[in-house]
């Protein structure tokens, strides 16, 4: 049984404040603790889960872990769970080191303002599909340990580099290199086909990016509008772009029967 | 103030049950409401607001809607809400139609059970942005009215057809149509640009396309991965595959100092 001053610590850690004293954060459900588990570059601290789910599980988190498996009830799982679906598993993990990007010769994402930690933890996710290694974020961005950006990353948190910082300072030392800015007009994406190295910003939900950010952008991007939608979502968006700058590097050849 | 009654009616429109007898949704937040009173498609029947909201938008609201408008309190917009946070205004309008699409010389998207409503409204905005006009939708799939996909549309389910059916059955009475289903392995989404008909098949966040509509697909199609994410969320997914089918088909040339 967890004990009243466990749940309280687990409970803290679904703020900030808390998880920047401790320098931890939790993640929840099966999918995303098995990931992070086999992630060499997290460390894992402690396990919380509900009995079958260890017995099922314990020869696979073995390899990984050695510390003690807590099997808990429904009730305390309900506790200290930040999900509105509390999952079998919650488990503690050392937060990574904030890395020092390295953006030359690549492709790199900065978020200006990205509120919405599902939009964060999506974005974190895009990125590490399309094989970007970092993601620049301005101190306003959601916090990556959020759980429930944790939850929307389905395991690729331990994967991209991020770097929180005054975004405006940050791309002034990188103006080497070309900043694109996704906006509602502007040049068609398709034209970024093959890009080898830059700078996507991608703004705030709502107000996309701030007049001083934009300033600092060599060109304005947008994705062609064919509807009536008065947006995209921004990690569609971004997704959207990644795909047109990254994926279309190699299109294969149209085969028989294809549309055209 | 809202009765007990008035109040436990719209509490039971949270549920598609009573959306179902009623034949009436629910909508929130300032910008759904108003581009729902906007559209020639949706008659409203209510709208329970805080004074100040109404008094700013009452000669805006006057241009679409003739009826009362109700001043409520902070503590009976929080009763009333579906949402985790409440905004100012909450609306009752009479469901739509369900349409009988016209697919014909049309992209189309099929949903095969997505249960999530943010995802669902996330793609009813995608295919409002691409201007695609119709989404078959599997019974399974999230109700269209639940008052999480009204909010994730950002007011585009109103100009969006959308039919619910037993998919096995539309697409096979629809099988003169190419049918392309997004998968973890297929063709590089790259060679639909430029399709001018068909259907694009979306399935499940956890379980993909489910195997009896999937032997209904001419073909799987696939967005290609440069980096480790097992998967894309359905909604990413889906923006990435019309970005490449719709808004390639008009690509601008290259312009100066651009990449590559």
């Amino acid at each position: 049984m967890l004990s009243k001053t466990y749940t309280k610590y687990i409970q803290s850690l679904h703020h900030k404040k808390f998880r920047d004293i401790e320098n931890v954060f939790i993640a929840e459900g099966s999918k995303v603790v098995m990931e992070l588990l086999n992630s060499t570059k997290i460390e894992c601290v402690h396990i919380l889960a509900k009995e079958p789910w260890l017995r099922e599980n314990e020869p696979e988190i073995k390899k990984y872990f050695n510390g003690p498996l807590e099997p808990v009830e429904d009730y305390e799982l309900e506790k200290i769970s930040a999900l509105s679906t509390p999952s079998q598993v919650v488990a503690v993990f050392m937060k990574l080191k904030q890395g020092a990007p390295d953006v030359k010769g690549k492709i790199t994402l900065a978020l200006d303002d990205i509120r919405d930690p599902g939009n964060l933890g999506t974005i974190i996710r895009i990125a590490d599909w399309f094989g970007v290694s970092s993601i620049i974020c301005s101190d306003s961005c959601a916090d990556r340990y959020n759980p429930k950006v944790v939850q929307s990353t389905m395991g690729s948190i331990a994967r991209v580099d991020m770097l929180y910082t005054n975004l405006v300072e940050w791309l002034k030392k990188n103006s080497s290199l070309p900043i694109y800015a996704a906006a509602l007009t502007g040049k068609n994406i398709a034209s970024l086909k093959g890009l080898q190295e830059g700078i996507i910003l991608i703004g705030n939900e709502a107000r996309g990016i701030s007049p001083e950010i934009m300033q600092l952008a060599k060109e304005s991007i947008t994705i062609p509008k064919f509807g009536h939608a008065e947006s995209l979502n921004a990690a569609v968006a971004t997704g959207i772009i990644l795909s047109h700058v990254i994926a279309s590097t190699s299109p294969p050849a149209l085969s028989e029967g294809e549309g055209a």
